[in-house]
């Protein structure tokens, strides 16, 4: 295809009320968010019959890509969380080592890209300044471009040579919800059509592929949390600090959830990998500070408890978010005597890499009604733009 | 050299009175950081007559380093936050991709390591568990490992197959501040050490190795701001949160500012890249938030003023760290009419890829003075460990 054409397929679209909350005072937007619902549950519902995927706008560079010494995930914002979330996804079913940049870093640091690199720019809108001047960087040294947009006919679906459309529907509110969610389902079909030469990797695919075609099913099911979100929002809406800890696929779930609630509801809210707590943030846990933990079950589920273990030790304020089918965690918040009672999240559970779409719809239904309680516009945010066209 | 024999030569080790200060209440402490002054500046004269770094422990791996398809350097808390500062230099001065790790996500997230990737392990104990198991997980996949630690006979620099000793002394505050400079220096010098063969970067590396040798007079100069920094401090203690902004270089500076004072002052300080503001955090600012812009000139000196600017249009109350000679931030300041007026902090300035250890201790001087203020122990900050040895 030629660059701007990318061939037009519709991953699915799994939206929040969250996005559809924000947009309530605008009828026109409920109406659009709402309509490609159809499309989209179709076009899963046909993934789960073929189990494989099929990416019109960059199936012919796949055997390209697949040959890259190095990805490279490149956005800002919320984009560049959503490439935090599928970058284990990425190194998992490619094997490549995958770099992340935030789009202003690149140009700040004038790092090497090579020419055996692929880049792959992530931008809701497409027309993010950081985002196209990194573009222009990764082009000028050879390296193979790659867009991901929610804009046909933008700048990055122009100036790359190949890319996926994310189908997401016009995003109105300044804080992304349901790009963020589109670009994390989009960004694992890219990897799963990435990998789909290699045999060890079907039962795997397989899995993703059915987890995909489910997950409308299970976004339903983690909207209906809205009620105890907004519950969990009046007792913390006197708060002036959040932490948010995740690790593992669920580091973009932290840095996401503290961005959403930095952006509409004007908290210090602040991510950190679970992992480096002991290095430094641990200072400031005591029974004043709340901390959502994101704890659902995945091979880091050992660590995740021994973190929640050591939070409580220390009287920590602790919000977690776990799988429904979660006992163990159920027993912990139960026996834990110390400290403010423990508020467990359950959500439904699929896939691990898919997980975070499931884990974000409760934080964004938490920041929205956090934003409301507090009395301020959730769709804009004081002192930003929906789409940042200047450096 | 056989592992953990790395030959023991004795970088510059330009250290801080925070850390002194820190250290006040131990005498011993005092005397045992203050002792390898000499051989150090006298380590750094012979370097500035020389014009060559020589680093013993890694000479006969450096060949083998160059050809290395990407570095990787990992670290937890303090340490990566060194990696992080040191990063550009080893960008420019090797031309080779360079990617960051903390190390707790190298294990979560199972990420490919590669034969020919060369990976760098900090860390001031030299058994920090979470960089040890890294070390392990990249030794396995048959990376070259090199060691960067304060502690000789550490299970870092055993297990490693090369590396360099910080000499920074016993280091015995938990919250690193001597450790910090000592490891961003070393990793200059062996971004240096690297770059030997390149005729091109001949000028550079010059131009570097004599900023070197004039480190500890710019330390000197910059301690000096020790006054300024007690009374910024008496103004900032009743503050519950702060932001800490740079970018390129000082990133780094940002985050570890960030981290230090969350450590010792338990306030919620976050950093930020600068240029990720607009995409998010910008909605906090308002008059009543302080935040710390690094600004010092280098190549994003443009990019930085702009950011300044953006901040005073939204009224922040602004701590902006300037270079000595700059006048245009001096004329900006006393033009700027809205909000709080803004706090120039003047630090001497060297080269651009050394700033960071000049800019970090009026910085660290401030973490001290809040602590103090405060009434908290500086030593021993809440729920922190000095090594950490568990996962």
């Amino acid at each position: 295809d030629a660059p701007g054409t990318w061939a037009n397929v519709v991953p699915p679209n799994p939206r929040t009320l969250a996005a559809d909350a924000a947009a309530a005072d605008a009828a026109a937007e409920v109406a659009s968010v709402r309509s490609p619902t159809a499309t989209q549950v179709a076009a899963l519902s046909s993934l789960a019959r073929r189990k494989r995927i099929f990416l019109g706008g960059v199936n012919d560079f796949l055997p390209i890509i697949r040959r890259s010494h190095r990805l490279v995930l490149v956005g800002c914002g919320t984009s560049y969380n959503a490439c935090l979330a599928t970058r284990p996804a990425f190194e998992e079913l490619c094997g490549t080592p995958v770099s992340l940049e935030l789009a202003s870093d690149i140009a700040d640091r004038a790092c090497p890209i090579m020419r055996d690199d692929t880049c792959i720019f992530v931008s809701q809108s497409g027309e993010t300044k950081d985002t196209l001047d990194a573009l222009d960087y990764a082009a000028a040294r050879g390296a193979l471009t790659v867009g991901i947009t929610n804009t046909v006919g933008s700048a990055i679906s122009m100036r790359t040579q190949c890319g996926v459309h994310i189908n997401a529907g016009a995003e109105i509110g300044v804080a992304s919800t349901k790009a963020y969610t589109s670009q994390i389902v989009t960004l694992v079909m890219l990897a799963l059509a990435l990998s789909e030469d290699s045999l060890t990797k079907l039962t795997r695919r397989i899995e993703v592929i059915d987890a995909l075609a489910a997950l409308p099913e299970n976004i339903s099911k983690a909207l209906e949390l809205a009620p105890e979100m907004e519950k969990l929002a009046k007792k913390l809406t006197e708060q002036q600090s959040l932490l948010v800890l995740g690790r593992g696929y669920h580091y973009a779930t932290a840095m996401e959830t503290a961005l959403k609630v930095k952006e509409v509801t004007l908290m210090h809210s602040e991510g950190v990998l679970s992992g480096e707590i002991k290095h430094g943030p641990l200072a400031l846990v005591d029974e004043n500070l709340p901390i959502i933990v994101v704890a659902t079950r995945d091979r880091n589920y050992a660590k995740n408890l021994s973190c929640v273990e050591q939070l409580c030790a220390r009287h920590g304020w602790l919000m977690v978010l776990a799988g429904e089918g979660d006992t163990e965690l159920e027993r912990f918040a139960k026996e834990n005597k110390g400290g403010t009672p423990m508020h467990l999240i359950k959500v439904p559970e699929t896939v691990d890499c898919l997980q975070g779409v499931v884990n974000i719809v409760p934080m964004q239904l938490l920041s929205y009604y956090l934003a409301c309680i507090r009395g301020l516009n959730v769709d804009q945010p004081r002192n930003l733009a929906k789409s940042v066209t200047v450096q």
